[in-house]
């Protein structure tokens, strides 16, 4: 087993089977092409060509989101969409950029729209163990169900910025106070892109540190995680190294977070390919 | 001023101006154009096609590194290599794969072949304030001279491993003992590949960072650092930012510290660009 796999996992796309979406000449998403197929109904909102979907509607953000909802109320019907997740992500031309329209959460795969979410790695040294509190998301989670995660971890949208997401997370899903949480460190980001049944994640997670008293033991409210437990460090990578009991993309997290603490070292044949795996150009 | 654009110059390359040079199957470096014209003059060791280079010398890494040492001795007669720096770097399919041949320093840039670094952040808190050792390099370096650098940093080669070229740099450049560089940690890895005079750098440089003891000061015995001084790191960040005052790849690595350590933030419009162009994909 290796850690390697996890970063491929993550990029298991093939890009014969997407057409890019565009708003002018911005590239705003990526469509499977039989996904793309299923908008030629909507040709109010969509242009739908060969080498491209085209977001064709009229109108300030307010009215373009307005147009998709009543267009992903439809594929809801035809089943093309899941579920709505009652979260609203922000399109724009990148982070930071003034968003073109929003989109719910459970929509986002179906247009491959980027993505942005917050990864809080919580550790703590106990004596001379670097030790990684890890969650176990509760059983009724949509995404990867009984899986172990990060301490916090969650996507930004709602129009909360990132740090305020990261704050509001850590309130609910760790009870981490406020004054706690903003001794958390920026620490990077990390990137990719993974076909799913629905369309494609095409996710950038930005990554917080946070040293974590030892007289602190979080304690979920939202009942998103089911139970928290301190882990060594050393032990938390090789579990990544050889199961699959963490969620798809908290592999990637703790790799990113092994790569910076010297755990995992250039001895590792797989160094450089983790170093920059986990850090797919934009495009 | 911007610390993107650090990233923008160590990337400077036209790939239009370069073939491979193939070994086999494998594609060992990046032959500019006029240089390959050059290698039309040694038929028995470089085959010459307009869609690439190829080392068709026979015989083991030994052989191969006399024959490649003898057409060297001839672009330094007519100018297009500079000088011998008389330190040998391993030339292979990948890190950690066993050489192929192996290749004067001096001519690296020549064959585009691919060259490893290691650079050391000593680092140390002085009271509130997280400090970085600074080193200036002499004035009669062949690259970079009086530029500021790294407490420690030097490239892999004369069959030295990774960590055994950091101790030997970090005794020689910065009278580092042995058992304080020990307290290494592992950090990551950045990449780039730049164009230069005689043909371009495709250069991995393995990071660490070591917490320096208040106790220390660094002393340079080799004579490639004339001074060192204990700087503020977001001062040091700050004059990365505005100067180019640092060694061209050094900026690279003080970024990646930057962003490791919360000393450049999200909130920062240039973060992804940051983050994901310091780890350019090897190909």
């Amino acid at each position: 087993m290796s850690l390697r796999r996890h970063i491929r996992l993550c990029n298991d796309y093939r890009p014969e089977r997407f057409m890019p979406l565009w708003r002018g000449a911005t590239r705003i998403g990526l469509v499977r092409r039989d996904n793309a197929e299923a908008l030629r109904r909507f040709p109010d909102v969509f242009a739908v060509a060969p080498d491209g979907v085209r977001l064709v509607a009229a109108g300030d953000c307010a009215a373009l989101t307005a147009a998709i909802d009543r267009v992903v109320e439809r594929l809801l019907d035809v089943g093309r969409i899941a579920a709505w997740r009652n979260e609203s992500f922000a399109v724009g031309a990148c982070w930071g950029a003034p968003p073109i329209f929003k989109l719910d959460r459970g929509a986002v795969p179906f247009f491959g729209v980027r993505a942005y979410g917050v990864h809080l790695n919580g550790y703590r040294h106990q004596g001379d163990v670097l030790e990684l509190w890890i969650g176990r998301r509760a059983p009724d989670k949509k995404v990867a169900p009984d899986k172990l995660d990060n301490l916090v971890a969650g996507g930004i949208g709602n129009g909360h910025g990132l740090f305020e997401t990261l704050v509001k997370e850590a309130q609910e899903e760790a009870s981490l106070p406020a004054d706690l949480i903003a001794e958390a460190v920026a620490a990077g980001a990390l990137s990719y892109r993974m076909e799913t049944s629905q369309g494609v994640r095409d996710d950038v997670l930005f990554l917080y540190d946070l040293e974590v008293p030892l007289a602190f033991t979080p304690r979920n409210t939202d009942g998103e995680i089911v139970a928290f437990e301190p882990m060594s460090a050393t032990a938390v990578v090789e579990r990544v190294r050889r199961s699959d009991d963490f969620k798809f993309n908290v592999n990637l997290v703790i790799i990113d977070f092994a790569l910076r603490h010297g755990l995992v070292t250039p001895d590792d044949p797989e160094y450089l390919d983790l170093v920059l795996g986990l850090h797919r150009p934009l495009d």
